[in-house]
């Protein structure tokens, strides 16, 4: 018997990797035989969607991480008062965790959110991070702990100029707050992971496009409001050049990407440090091009091309070509081309 | 007029540091023009040398950093329960930086006690650097903030083996807790830095050799132990193989270093990446007989050679060589040779 628990469970990505979860039953845990999947706890502010909340072996729990796990952590969470009894832990097993064996911990604050707001950015991230992985460690039982990183962590520098082509080795060098808090939980993930104190494995997401519902605070929203929008029949900004090039996946390869990094042994996933996963690079231009072919010329025409500097400065901050040599011998792929994956999120033009 | 605060200021560097301060009499801030020290404020959980408390410019602080600043410090403070009470940040004057327009953070726990004691790391290291950060903030007023990082930043794994030589550009890839917890400090420092918040300066310092007085729990205080305690007729002990090789700086070389981080402009300091500083590369054989050159066979014989598994993974774990383009453009250089470094801890054999 397997239980899982997902923070962010409430979201989109969050959900998603729920729903498929849930209709496989079963989990094979870090490289273990397929156990059946008995739970499922799904942590997050917003209320989870009516279908996950059916399913008898959904558990909701709805509140703001750090406080959430603030009693069922340790010493090392960043407050310093948590409340574990014992050396062994088991004053921990009460918190909402539950004593989970996997935890994918999809909450997070956004880039743009993060670069407005700088104590959202540390309290969501920052500190929601150390509170769980020192909750993770109360535990006691070594939870695997799925943390999606973010291209994000890479940036360019007078003294670090970004290379043409990120790869496994590159060394990270954020330029923004988001990215920084994304990678200092990398390490600290690394670190909890060689202490023995859980299973880490982080794995820096793409941008996910394209992502259905209402745009989000992401510096990278656009990427997905420019197809969405327009196949919806509704006028879309985007901020940057077009010839600036972007590296994405789809919401399927994205969630085949975490369920990869729960199931693999450790043996397969290689040393603490983050991979990176295979990206699809394109310009917006040929992502214009490509909703031109799918959905006709009057949905191309809907996107308003209207550079946004503060935008533009994150995005193009950010690498447009990825190789992902570790992601590529654990099994996962880029998408084939942008037009499939416009066809992914409206099949009606398949 | 200018203030000037040193967090583990009774500590070796702290007290040498200040000492050098205290004798200068100016400091140029940040390439700006020599201003007198009107003020030097220690903070240590010790108390600080007699002669430092003697001098009418010098204020000590004695107690537990994150404690003493949680009320000095913001929102974005690990605890998130700052008292900061207004924008202005103007309630947090008179927390115990005092508003200093230099900040020294030297107070941490060092690598052997980090990997014995996680939550101590955690404590002294991360938290404490977490709630500097923020009190610095909180001034309001951008100080300089000098980060003593160290070459534990960098180490080998199967997927990212250490170069021969560690350069400016190596991706960092901590293997101990107390590394990771330096490389998360250069990150946080990096983005208040690049927010405006405070004007960071994060030089990773080599193992300082020869450490005066008592043995620490470093582990590379057998670095210092295997000369200081011979040249004081006590045997000492040599815990890793005689051919491996170290990256060591004097006293004065790393005072040197964090100096001119404090005295450089922006702009010759580069961009908010840290700078590696210089070493002298020897191995502990070199070092044994540098020892026996300068005091004599009967020295030498003193040294035990006996390998310690836990000490040598550490310690070899740890770059020998480093290329230190950037703190070669700041005038930085290393010592000349082992021998010399002996003849400065120890001028009697001069």
């Amino acid at each position: 018997m397997v239980h899982v628990a997902v923070t962010g469970g409430a979201g989109f990505l969050g959900a998603r990797l729920a729903r498929e979860l849930l209709a496989a039953g079963t989990l094979a845990v870090a490289g273990g035989a397929p156990r059946p999947l008995s739970r499922l706890t799904l942590i997050d502010r917003a209320a989870i969607p009516d279908d996950l909340a059916a399913d008898g072996r959904v558990t909701s729990v709805r509140g703001d991480l750090p406080g959430l796990l603030a009693e069922a952590s340790g010493p090392d969470s960043p407050d310093g008062t948590g409340a574990r009894d014992g050396p062994d832990g088991t004053g921990a097993r009460g918190g909402p965790l539950g004593g989970a064996d996997v935890i994918f911990h999809l909450a997070a604050a956004v880039s743009a959110e993060c670069e407005a707001d700088f104590d959202l950015g540390m309290h969501a991230n920052l500190r929601a991070t150390q509170t769980l992985l020192a909750a993770c460690r109360a535990q006691g039982a070594s939870p695997v702990v799925v943390y999606p990183s973010s291209l994000a962590v890479f940036g360019g520098s007078p003294e670090h100029p970004l290379p043409a082509v990120v790869d496994d080795r590159t060394a990270p060098n954020p330029q923004t707050s988001y990215g920084t808090q994304k990678l200092i939980g990398e390490h600290l993930l690394a670190d909890y992971t060689r202490k023995g104190f859980l299973r880490g494995r982080a794995i820096r997401l793409m941008t996910v496009c394209v992502r259905p519902g209402r745009p989000n605070a992401a510096a990278s929203g656009f990427l997905s409001g420019i197809i969405r929008e327009p196949l919806a029949g509704q006028r879309a900004t985007c901020p940057v050049p077009p010839d600036t090039e972007v590296a994405l996946a789809s919401p399927g390869k994205a969630v085949t990407a975490l369920l990869r990094a729960a199931t693999c042994s450790g043996q397969a996933w290689g040393d603490h440090t983050a991979v990176t996963m295979p990206a699809l690079t394109v310009t917006v231009a040929e992502m214009a091009a490509a909703l031109e072919r799918v959905a006709g010329p009057r949905a191309a025409a809907l996107i308003d091309w209207s550079p946004d500097p503060a935008i533009a400065a994150i995005v193009t901050g950010w690498p447009g070509r990825v190789r992902a040599d570790r992601a590529t011998r654990l099994g996962l792929s880029p998408d084939q081309d942008f037009e499939s994956v416009i066809r992914m999120h409206a099949p009606q033009f398949g």
